[in-house]
């Protein structure tokens, strides 16, 4: 089984931006531990500030990954071309953000532009929001 | 570990609405199947059309259940008083919904009251969506 | 032929509120005038102030009743569970109205969740809005 | 007793335009059966596809007829110059639509602005909108 | 000096509409009254309920006319087809309305989409508004 | 004289729920004290967190009751159905809140639906709201 | 008869500010000509940079004066303070701009809060405005 | 104690302006009554139609006045600069109306950008509103 | 092949309205350069000021005619009965304008109620326009 | 003649994403149909799926090229940055889109950021609006 | 060089008003230094809490100041009087804030209805706004 | 002190697009002459037209600089990513635009989504709003 998870912008500061709130884990140290803990996944991990960078890596990975989970950052509220390729490729993708999005301050991130285009979306659990993902492509 | 899941309005008709999107198995039947895979949890379930008795049952069980899984159904979107009891607890709330909220047509489901108060959404998943909110408070 | 009229919050004050507008007629009185004059149709009428328990009657009739005469008084404007059930039953469902809806001052009033899914409208006849739904329903 | 029938824009294309939602009938037909069933009754029927000519039209029955059902078509969301000529002229009104207005897919279709100067409103039971319009004239 | 008037929808029902507000005269009868007390000037008026019939008066008269008056009734508050011919004619428009539309309830009437396009808006003096906009083309 | 007192949803947590806003009193607590130090006064003191059951009490003594003091917790923003009921009944109602509703961070707080068929409003002295209120209604 | 012109903000400054727009005229050079070209009438005139002096001024005539013109600039789309002192006195107020209001590109100058008060409104004539509305007073 | 009244644009009208609606009874002569039964009490009663000259007053007592009743009148719904010195300010302020504010037509004043620094809202009462103000201070 | 252009209010002004803007040529010269440069073709051109004459000619022509060039003028952006008409016909239409009417000032030019209906639209390239929805005809 | 083609986000999809919508031509074999088909014009393309790119392209461009060709899919609706190049630039730029972006579900989709600084829009014609385009620059 | 600084309502608070966030520096002290610290230049200093004195302000120096920093406070949202006085002058203005407008809560204080007519804007510097601003004027 | 300068889309044609309201001096030739005239300053420039680039250059330099002045174009108005970035990091930001952003027409650029991340704007002085953050930084 084939699973890509795909971060987008300021995801790369894990562990360095407000850690008080994001805690001191890096993206990179966390993902070594799912890669640990469920070997007979097949893992692949990419991140990008680029906008159309992560739609590159739809394009290439969605007609392949048995599943795709994306955390798109900030271009969740405002990219209809990220939205685009969702609705393009084959392969089923997972919302998952860290925070609760509809708990934040700001209305304008309590849209999203991509959720209609996903088979679901997991928010506000942390890096956990991650493994419930991955627990829903693996059927656990 | 204590686990409560609130369901709400027409979710009872589960198996019996419209069942090319819903599956043919009620809620009554995943429930036992779920308490079946899950020995060692507690389990307590409710189900009701009165918006005052969702709330009722959520001041019943928020200051001792460890978590729950609350379904509010067509309340969602309207429910101002269920955000308020949720708020009010002590006990985690997961939001959960069959289907993926922001995949409907009618934009006023892409709304939802109760998230800002919860632990996290989980949105999409059919009955699967309970278990990953269930997987979330077991830590599995 | 089984019609079933349901009516929601203080349709129970008809008669006793703001007679000048809606007349001294109470709704029992105009509805045992309704059976007299329609003897071969198997009527069920019922009232409530609650919400929820307008969805638990119209889940109650809804596979069975051939047709439903619906006043959800001021949950119209509010309720999408109400909308829901509508949907989810299989009996068709005619929306009525004693005033008319548009007419009314308040802008809110002008919405109802419930048209949408009901198999049309008739607002505006006073108590006869509910003689001519079961006019279409008996084909008169 | 004059009842006086006002079509507005592409009625007269029934039972040519999209059949399989409104049938093969042309209102032509459906009038003939009309007047045929009632018999007593003094039947006018109008239509054009002018804005100005229904005003003319309404003008000219509005201080003579006993009942005027409307349906204004596509003005029906759009003319301030039609609900203007209904508040004008002393006859009632009684707005009607084939379909349901509130179920179509645009929202400007959803709000009319005739409304609110008419008897009422009866929308979502193709012809028999029509009959249910009569039958309210004719006090059955 | 030629000045037209011209009047659109249901001001031909002047003095027969709702008199207790407008009064008991009708426009002609007014007119005949302007046009005695104004001897030098050569009027011209025009009434139509038709939309695209005042766009061909407009047409017709707006590069010889020295001031057109112009109360587009119904269709100041929808036709940019007015407000277009307005803008393309050579000749002074003034609108004028009966009513102060700004202190009508309808929150529709108190935009006028032909206002842009004219010299200026005389509102709310009854028929004085008339001999206002003649007093301003006559520079009295 | 009597005085009805009516709290909804989520009010009979007080003293429970955040109580450093809201402080360690029950309103259980603070009601027998209000009774005891205004002795000549018929109270009847009523909360539920059902919507309807709030219409049902209002009904019940909206015709006998000389002031009826409510504070509909979260219904305020929401519920049509007690507005109309406020309408529908004699005894005059005074929309008491705990909290100034208007220095609340969501804006779906600070529109009551209900406060147009109120006498008025006193909002944001805590419970002393409630002896404003009956202060109004004693003529103190 | 006492006729009273009341000016806002910037109309001071009249003949000075853009007189390629405005002209070279200052307001009290055109007042001068219109007191000398109108012997009867008893004329006041006041100007104030400051709302709430605009207000005094209102009050101190607005019950004695036969007609009151009022350019309340930039107040005009602002202040509901000028409003209810229009509604409060019993003098008749005649709104008058020098533009058209509608003409301007910013749309919050497109409303104003004052007509709706005001006998009626006259915009767009320069210092023809103010002679228009005198006329109307004069009833010439 | 010192307690210091506020009043805003055209309250000084009072017992003038539509006394069907207000009363015959003056400011002043409340004022005069509301001295006389409150003997220990200092109080400082201001009014004008400034804006300006409201902020200049609320500064002068706001650090050491014991309690401010404020009417603003028509700058309720448009001073931004009013809310801002109930903010600056130590004394506590409520704000009073002698009308119901939302039972008023016109939805601009529905809404108070003061109510939000302020303790609290005392609104639809009449005159009594400025007594159960002071009763709160007084703590009665 | 059977061609219709079709053109709305005040195109008839064409090389008289605004020339320095639409040029010197009118259409009914343009249509006749068109007409002798596709000699195969079967033209047929309408224009109306009405917009129901305007539906009555694509009524007419709209079962028989290969493609239809719209032109609707003013009424693109608020004729919701020609959108209709353009659905129910089952000629193709493709909509042109002579300007780039996203480039217009006013927004409610850029939108057009009838696009929707249309097979493209074709906006801003002047009378080139009309040659352009001609070629896709021809499949040049 | 030098032409270019500048194509946006999952334009290079085409022929493989939704084929029976979009066909199973891919663009680049379309290219070379059109180079072929016009044999002396010096066509340029170029696709990518970041803004950045796209807009690095239109500055290299839009000095020389006698006329670009933008599909700039969905970054259509969302980019200022590149509407501030198109204005910047001084070749000019046809907007085209292979469907009716009016008749798409999503309202987000019907504008479009980039089409007042284009000379034109051709919409809805699938590859053939390319043609079209080209047509224009080549004033066939 | 002759500059003028115009302070609006509540800025004689500074240093008294949450000092915590402002400074316990008062606006005269600051003054002072700024006029020692620039010897060349000729200062003018003026607060004012009512709008319309700043209008007389701006009015007196706006034609013979080589240049005026303007801090409306409250009034920078709200007044469409200040922002005509600016046009009206030509003496240049540079509107200056405290606090960075866009950073504050309320959605109100984002919008300046004085931007568009100064030459810029500097906000978000506290007192060295005030600075820059004049560094501007001084070409530093 | 090290000063970051980071530029957005179509900033590098800056001295090339509209030189008549730009001027001629490319960005490239201002910075060297910013650069002489600050000796001691630790400048880095970047310019990007690819919004993830600016992403990554704020990330670099974000956690070292002592002040970043960024100017970011088009992406001001849409970018949620970039207004992330600048809340991650520690470096102050001051956003800065040559043209006074609230004096353009289009609504859209009136909003900056960077601006509450942000220590203050600088808005509208051409080059010279580069200097002014300068000079903040500096604390000249």
């Amino acid at each position: 089984m084939r699973i890509t998870i795909v971060n987008g912008p300021n995801l790369n500061l894990l562990g360095k931006r407000e850690p008080e709130i994001y805690g001191n884990l890096s993206f990179e140290e966390f993902y070594k531990q799912l890669v640990a803990n469920n070997e007979g996944v097949d893992f692949d991990y990419f991140q990008s500030n680029v906008e159309g960078e992560l739609i590159n890596k739809l394009q290439e990975v969605g007609y392949t990954s048995d599943g795709i989970i994306l955390n798109a950052g900030g271009y969740t509220h405002t990219s209809i071309a990220i939205a685009d390729v969702i609705k393009a490729i084959s392969s089923p993708v997972v919302e998952v953000h860290l925070s609760n999005i509809w708990a934040r301050e700001e209305t304008i991130r309590h849209q999203s532009l991509l959720s209609k285009n996903c088979v679901g979306v997991i928010s506000g659990f942390g890096l956990r929001s991650y493994q419930l993902a991955l627990a829903y492509f693996l059927n656990q």
